[in-house]
């Protein structure tokens, strides 16, 4: 695979559109889709960077989700556009650290945030570096 | 692996209690959840039979679902008491018909009822035959 | 609501990304995430038309899964592109019955495809007529 | 509905079987199954206190997590059993805090640590205050 030299942006947007499917019978999305969200987030902001995660794992490079934290302010609700604003807070050759803000399209509140710390495991699932080109000098 | 020389029981019942996460803003069970009870009533009816799902992928077979129905005729609540049954309708050595029936412990009202096609496949993908104790002579 | 005085579009495609949650060890998408892009298929489907769920339901008009159906050609991949075609094939003042077509962009080969029918209630859980704007004279 | 007078148990397990759906292509269970056995968790550990959530939510009186931690020591397969423990750590008039473990029954290790904090909201919401019979004076 042909990886970029390092990861030039840092911080990256997604349109999020709930589904129905993600919603539970208190009317709002189900705080466990959150994390599911945060994970798209991560990858779209891998992928901005020209690295696609498949890519990764074809490489032998595989990262798993060691810690995360939510803080749930507001609900979301079915088909209401949201923004996920993913980041790369601190990155080193033993783990990613990336924070996340959920914000409503309609006027910019803010429904949740979040953090997870990822380590990075090889195809044995065991602990390795981090590939050189994720993290800075 | 140790396999059974045959499936000698043909029909099994287990025990669902609908959990908050499978339900939709509608109040009631989302339907896609259905095919995954579906496949606990498989699981379940093969261990019946003493044979665990895991150690036939050990052991290189597959099955993968190649057909679904359901008809859904009554919605299932949340943690209200249900009992699935799952029948082999039909195993060949290319295919494994099951039929299930989702039945409200309550009253004794059939909520669905469906069936799924299952093909056998090898590690790589490849149809292959089902195992020989798995289908009568 | 505002809604249209007739379903003028009969036929509308989506993009799927199958994401790393869809996936399951065997290494393909699992196969109940199938009706939940179905039921993405069918919002859209409506939404071209001029149509959002939201407000059908918001004017006390439900659609509840009544029967499904999929045929499983081949196995989707994570992160791997589809386009999934959602057809009106039926629509009386009792039922909705729609068709789908589930296909790799890289190849155009058919992964999938499927049919439901939904039946229309009211928020009580009552069958009621499907709104006539959605089905033809 | 008829609660108790208190929560007279503050701790209490549950057998978890990990589901062939809720694993992912790289061979474990998705991250995102912990938060939901979680609440059956809390489900479970309020049941053997002789309170059903669903009459809490008859009672016009839900439950909305607030804050998710998870921290994730080892991966958790396919049909392998586990035990989660699930505490009550603190309960007051404003919040529910729970922490929870994790356990692989086969050598006691233990795979994840987590804890939520739960708002009480009434069934328009609303802050409320959690029922009395819930905390301790």
């Amino acid at each position: 695979m042909d990886f970029p030299e390092h990861l030039a942006i840092q911080s990256h947007s997604i349109d999020i559109l709930p589904r129905y499917v993600d919603t539970d019978q208190a009317g709002v999305v189900h705080h466990s889709v959150y994390p599911v969200w945060f994970e798209l987030g991560r990858t779209e902001l891998l992928r901005v960077n020209h690295v696609a995660y498949k890519d990764l794992e074809a490489a032998g490079v595989f990262f798993v989700v060691a810690q995360l934290n939510v803080r749930y302010r507001r609900a979301a609700l079915y088909d209401e556009k949201l923004e996920l604003e993913t980041n790369f807070s601190r990155v080193t050759a033993s783990r990613i650290e990336n924070s996340y803000k959920l914000i409503r399209c309609s006027d910019g509140v803010v429904l949740a945030e979040g953090t997870t710390i990822l380590a990075c495991v090889s195809d044995e699932g065991k602990v390795r570096r981090v590939p050189k080109f994720m993290y800075p000098e």
